[in-house]
């Protein structure tokens, strides 16, 4: 059973301040995730979690992950500016990206981010580009294959176009050396939303073996080893959330088995979640609006695939509580739709709920993460404003709705068409 | 064999004056292709082509088609404000839309278009909203099941949110004319992206049997027949276009059999077409800036799923061509993949092609239509640029590429985050 932050009578108070849809995020909620994570990683001296800009690109939200201790792991120049404009120094960003445009590189550098290399190409790439290497950098490993726990196959870094070979990351450690590069990180992403235990212990022990070997094939320095994202969270209600201390054990246990004998007990760890820092702690909030008894049973809803895109793209599953009546039987069976001319705009398909009356306020959970920063304007639609509930209870708006002017932006100067 | 419509020599010209990558629209070709459209049902009086805002929502590519006197199929208010500022009359606009919201009935009846009602809730939930019915309406019809062409299944109208079943259909026009409607319309959308002339005679014969009997039910004067869009492309080389002047004769014919039997020899028939219309005539055109040899074979371009989503959400192909490359043997293997952190950012999955070169030009083919349109801003990447290719073989830009501030605009005054 998921039960949303909000009371319906918080939420019902809330919906008389901002007009439905809007995404709303629970700042209790990501400081004490935030605290809980800085605490399962606390035996490691070097450790920061650089939060994947990505998931939820609000100034607001890097700035509170700021004040629990995050840096920022960007993938692109926007993300870039945003985390220099937040006030993050060079030394709390993250670069990691992949078929990296140069611009971006430059930025990059500029800003003294930690540029996390995708490919040996990149080298050359950079120092062209950049005109020097900076003397702190980190190689994405990509081992290939399929990844497996206890005979689960988790994903297939095989087929993914991230990262080096083993025998690219030797070459790429001896010839960063060359070019006078001092200081080294492995970085790598073998599976996304995992949920289970395991991940990260496993995947920490690939690395670390990885760096003690890569150390004394190359001599390079290696003084952190970055674990990426991939810790998930459960989307559907039968599913056991993540127990984060439990993976920071699992992960400090490979660290004393590989990375201590091997005479690296300095090394830093990083993570760089976006997911499991964010997901939980936003609802996108929605009205229902419509109802249509066809060949099925439809409610539609004020939101559509704009501000949630991934029952779309995916298909993936968000649990829906309709506020005040998580006591009744869920005794209909409703696809739930947003308004987009495209038939997978839908939020539920044959989903058990209770009956839906219109203007019942639906709470579509998990979407905190990936939610409003996947919206499009298909359709013409409007991407929504964010609202962040405070610790005290009060709300703020932290992203303004979109207007029809911001959707014609691009366009002024063009609507005088003299063919 | 696909062929791009322009050259490599004048590709290069253009690739001089605008910054890769962008989205060029072929004039010429748009103009040809929506003349055989009205060559194709000039035996019908009433004829006339709604094309679907949604698949390329710039208003150059809308005055065009008004040129070639189209009207405009809207979905959502910010498509009924284009149309409007393009300068079509409520006449030439068609409102299809569904899971409404009511500022758009509104917006809707205001302009003076003809609103085509996708439920039957939706008559009181109009009328509620702006307070009378207007004279001449149309609504939705899904007949429910699944719809197929000589044992083919082409989709699933069962399960799709669309429209109206047969009883809702009797019920809504006795409604409608009790509140005073005294034209009316049938539209229905069957089956997406259709690449065989059948499609549209058969569903044209279910509407026109379908309104002939809706006639004698209910006494309703039918006047106009939409069918809507589903005449597809093919993206794939191996397949043959649609003929549109063998599809206009199919519904001829079905028109003859049923419609004039019927006494409903002036029914005007409409159409709602849009990747018709425009997806052969665009080109996403972007330039090889990495290449990547691991597990895989990669080539990294400068577009990305932001440019073009269809390879990301449905797996769906896009041909490619390596521009002046076209005679050279194709015995490379490649994924052509984007910058996102997103695996799905691919354009192509092992796809034979020339061997290609930094710097090469690519041109990913038919994405004139639900190309630019669909484009999101994950990974904080910027949306590009549109430009015409014009009949003098002269450019213009037609929509100028994002910059981080539009990116950042509706964060305007939430930058001085004190939390």
């Amino acid at each position: 059973m998921k039960t949303p932050f909000v009371t319906k009578e918080q939420l019902d108070a809330i919906c008389t301040q901002y007009a439905t849809p809007f995404h709303l995020y629970d700042e209790k909620g990501i400081r004490e995730n935030a605290r809980k994570l800085k605490q399962a990683f606390a035996w490691n001296d070097g450790f920061k979690e650089y939060f994947a800009v990505k998931a939820t690109p609000n100034p607001t939200i890097l700035r509170i992950l700021q004040q629990e201790g995050c840096g920022m792991d960007c993938s692109s120049y926007t993300e870039l500016l945003m985390s220099d404009k937040c006030g993050f120094a060079g030394t709390d960003i993250m670069f990691s990206s992949n078929d990296t445009p140069a611009e971006d590189f430059c930025l990059a550098a500029k800003l003294g981010a930690t540029i996390n290399l995708d490919d040996i190409t990149h080298i050359d790439f950079l120092k062209e580009t950049i005109g020097t290497l900076p003397k702190r950098i980190s190689c994405r490993f990509n081992p290939g294959g399929k990844f497996a726990i206890a005979n689960t196959i988790m994903d297939n870094p095989g087929d993914a176009k991230y990262g080096m070979t083993r025998p690219q990351m030797v070459e790429a450690f001896k010839k960063l050396q060359e070019y006078g590069v001092e200081e080294f990180g492995i970085h790598a992403f073998l599976a996304s939303n995992t949920v289970t235990n395991d991940y990260y212990p496993t995947l920490a022990k690939i690395l670390f073996e990885t760096a003690a070997a890569l150390k004394n094939e190359t001599g390079a320095h290696i003084t952190f080893i970055n674990l990426s994202g991939g810790i998930g969270i459960p989307y559907t209600p039968d599913k056991q959330p993540n127990d984060i201390l439990v993976i920071g054990e699992g992960v400090r246990k490979a660290y004393e088995d590989v990375l201590i004998p091997a005479g690296m007990g300095d090394v830093a760890i990083y993570t760089e979640l976006g997911r499991f820092m964010l997901a939980p702690y936003g609802h996108l909030v929605t009205k229902a609006i419509h109802e249509k008894h066809t060949h099925k049973e439809y409610i539609g809803v004020d939101a559509c695939a704009v501000n949630l895109m991934r029952p779309a793209m995916y298909g993936a599953y968000h649990h829906i509580t309709v506020m005040g009546k998580e006591n009744e039987p869920e005794d209909h069976v409703y696809d739930i739709t947003g308004s987009l001319c495209e038939n997978n705009d839908k939020f539920a398909i044959d989903r058990n709920l209770p009956k839906i009356d219109m203007g019942d306020i639906l709470v579509i959970h998990d979407t905190g993460a990936h939610g409003f920063a996947m919206g499009y304007n298909y359709n013409g639609k409007l991407k929504s404003s964010e609202i962040l509930l405070r610790e005290d209870g009060s709300t703020k708006i932290i992203r303004r709705a979109e207007t029809p002017e911001d959707y014609f932006a691009t366009l002024d100067g063009y609507w005088d068409v003299s063919l």
